[in-house]
């Protein structure tokens, strides 16, 4: 059989379940109050997240959580999302590898955020809520929020690390056309942005910071009716992307292919772990299973050179602990245009994972990103995100790895989003004014546990 | 059946041949050659076009031609495009019409321009050309061209209408990313160019300029290895376009739906042109089809409020001239948001076939063209291109007569791309800074023929 370019599944073949990979794991460490260091309570997560978010949170029982069906109509508006055989880039490259990426750009939030965005917002509504708050780092989460936060009808407000706020003036503009309220953070608006900004007037914050705000607007509401929503990291934003690897594994059966190497970019890590989920479950039941490969930026390398610790969510430490790949919740990265990696942490899930041998990780260089990322548009076309770009980088090399040994291995890699709101990164890189922003060990040292 | 959200074609599905809408019609006035009078022969096209390209802008008898193999390769990079069903606005209007639109913004140029990109790309690079030269006005068919170019390997210089230059600063990044070479127009780079900033300092072009500058250029390389490419207006560029809506149709059949009303915006006609196609073809030959609507911006009438006449393609007359509904070559519109439809003509097919009765038209003011392209945006997640959104006004207001009614009519309509780089006009309306631009009856009588 000819493998088309794109292979989309029909609506009849959408997931209706979000798949829970902390069930098909042991022992994973548990989210812990840093007051009293016992495991969080439903009761305690519940006054921060929404309590069907919150159980989600908690839950390590049930393999599959269905999706609700208000949630599968919502996404049947952009997805399913296609998974493209990448004919030109294997051409280009020489490889005999074949090479396919599941693309989640096709919706104006501009990336997979939506997935978790839609059921968060949800959620709230459900719960009878009348607004929720959030960081956003790049910005695709924010308008992924204010999207869904339109279609269902729920206030939204998001603090966007300056650095993105600076770099990409039209974001607010997209958020603001679905409604929601957009700051930059550190902001003078809450307590802990205004702590940060005394002690460093000058900071591009970082999405540490972003959610101290975020969470303290929240918490600040008397009526009770606002809560907090995350885009990343935590297990429960991990549990709707399962969306985009249940897809992918669906699609490669019924092209009759088998994944040799799963690739993903990672920054508080949702992406990957909701490409790789069905993945690791294969591995974990088991199976062989795929070589899984977590790329970071090499300024912000919280899995190549962080530490395995329990660390605090955010910046100014008002969050439980997670046990995390983390570089410390004060480490800020430099001001690298790939914002929506630059956390200091990494999901709780993929860190296990990655302790347990079951997941590989690497680092590139900004610089080398975006010669991959001006390489791949020229040939395939589509525009990628920054934060894409480092999985884009990293299928490259696996590709040539395949020429080198004459292995047809196949590659299946996440495109999370696209980048036409990142122009000034390509600018940048295009008139040869980009700089990588690598700390030294010095530098990371002053953050580690001793 | 229930009719899903989203409706694909698979690869085998799509259309092999383009549909030329000339052949089904009789008597459509020839380009003229404005010194003799006389028909244009192919041998003066293909001094500026590239000679096939020439030869489908005279061809009056193939009702199909086929498409080449590597566009259709190309093509495949990002087509099939979805059909889809608003079931959001019909409930959001709670009209009895089903609504349906093509969307084509899923390609980083973020339009269909891309589907006619790729064929005049692929017939230069096949005639052994260098370099192609080209206008833009919102930029989506320079982002279209350079594309195209960089995946064929064609040099392409893009003249950016000076308008869409300075409030889209993202845009020619996006081309620079594809290697294309764009200034804004009018240039000094040109004769026509200077001489329109001698009489004009201030002004900030039109596409009737920027085509001047381009054929010009063009025109100037004495290795002859250069040609010029549009990317509306002409009978070549519609023909590309069919591609839009053979795959409509093809759908609309998939799902045993006909549809009654078929909506398009119109700046050069190509787009609407694409996508009625089929329909109009259904007319020519005996059957009933559908109601078939132009919708162009009040500050640019040239279908409402143009005479239909011969006239020039460009602001120096340069060009041949086309029997066409236009406004005078040299009228100048208002700085509209919806750069792509700033032109002073239509499409010498369309002309005609709305002269002949086959096609209606209307006009919307821009702002309430926007406040429907956020209402959209909020129902159906997609933020439309200004440019699309008329077409959305249209069709909402099309689902609105049904609704007094009763009637169930099927409408589709074209959402020809998004509005990622217009967030400046989404702005200017959100804050209640956007004004009309519509011309007085004096302003437009000023370059009416008498």
């Amino acid at each position: 059989m000819t493998v088309p370019y794109k292979t989309y599944l029909t609506e009849k073949e959408l997931p209706k379940q979000w798949l829970n990979i902390k069930a098909f794991m042991s022992d994973v460490p548990p989210l812990v109050d840093p007051a009293t260091k016992k495991p969080c309570t439903l009761a305690e997560l519940s006054e921060v997240f929404c309590t069907a978010l919150a159980e989600q949170e908690l839950n390590v029982t049930d393999k599959y959580i269905p999706i609700p069906p208000e949630v599968s109509d919502f996404y049947k508006l952009y997805r399913p999302s296609p998974l493209v055989r990448a004919y030109g880039v294997e051409k280009a490259l020489g490889t005999p590898a074949k090479i396919y990426y599941k693309f989640e750009g096709n919706n104006t939030s501009g990336s997979h955020k939506l997935n978790s965005a839609a059921a968060q917002i949800y959620y709230a509504k459900a719960q009878g809520l009348d607004a929720v708050t959030t960081e956003t780092g790049a910005g695709q989460w924010g308008t992924a929020l204010a999207m869904a936060g339109a279609y269902f009808g729920i206030k939204v407000k998001v603090f966007m690390v300056k650095a993105s706020y600076d770099q990409k003036p039209f974001r607010r503009n997209v958020m603001a056309v679905y409604g929601a309220d957009v700051s930059p953070s550190p902001s003078e608006l809450t307590a802990a942005g205004r702590k940060i900004l005394q002690a460093h007037p000058n900071t591009l914050g970082s999405l540490g910071c972003a959610i101290s705000e975020a969470v303290e607007t929240a918490r600040a509401d008397a009526s009770g009716k606002t809560r907090y929503v995350l885009g990343s990291v935590l297990d429960q934003v991990v549990l709707h992307q399962t969306i985009i690897g249940q897809e992918v594994k669906a699609a490669l059966d019924k092209l009759g292919e088998t994944a040799d190497i799963v690739i993903g970019c990672a920054g508080g890590g949702s992406n990957l772990g909701g490409l790789a989920a069905p993945f690791f479950a294969e591995k974990l039941t088991g199976g062989k299973g795929a070589r899984i490969i977590a790329v970071e930026p090499s300024s912000c390398p919280s899995l190549t050179r962080g530490q395995y610790r329990y660390d605090f969510c955010d910046t100014a430490k008002t969050t439980p602990l997670a046990k995390m790949y983390t570089l410390g919740c004060d480490f800020i990265p430099s001001a690298s245009h790939a914002g929506g990696l630059r956390y200091h942490g990494m999901s709780p899930v993929l860190s296990k994972l990655y302790a347990d041998g079951l997941m590989e990780a690497r680092s590139y260089r900004q610089t080398e990103v975006f010669a991959a990322a001006v390489k791949f548009a020229r040939i395939e076309g589509t525009l990628p995100a920054p934060e894409s770009a480092h999985a884009i980088k990293a299928a490259f090399d696996a590709a040539e790895e395949c020429k080198r040994s004459g292995e047809a291995k196949t590659i299946v890699f996440g495109l999370t989003g696209t980048g036409y709101f990142d122009m000034k990164a390509y600018d940048s890189f295009l008139s040869g004014g980009m700089t990588d922003g690598e700390p030294t060990d010095a530098e990371l040292g002053a953050h580690r546990q001793k």
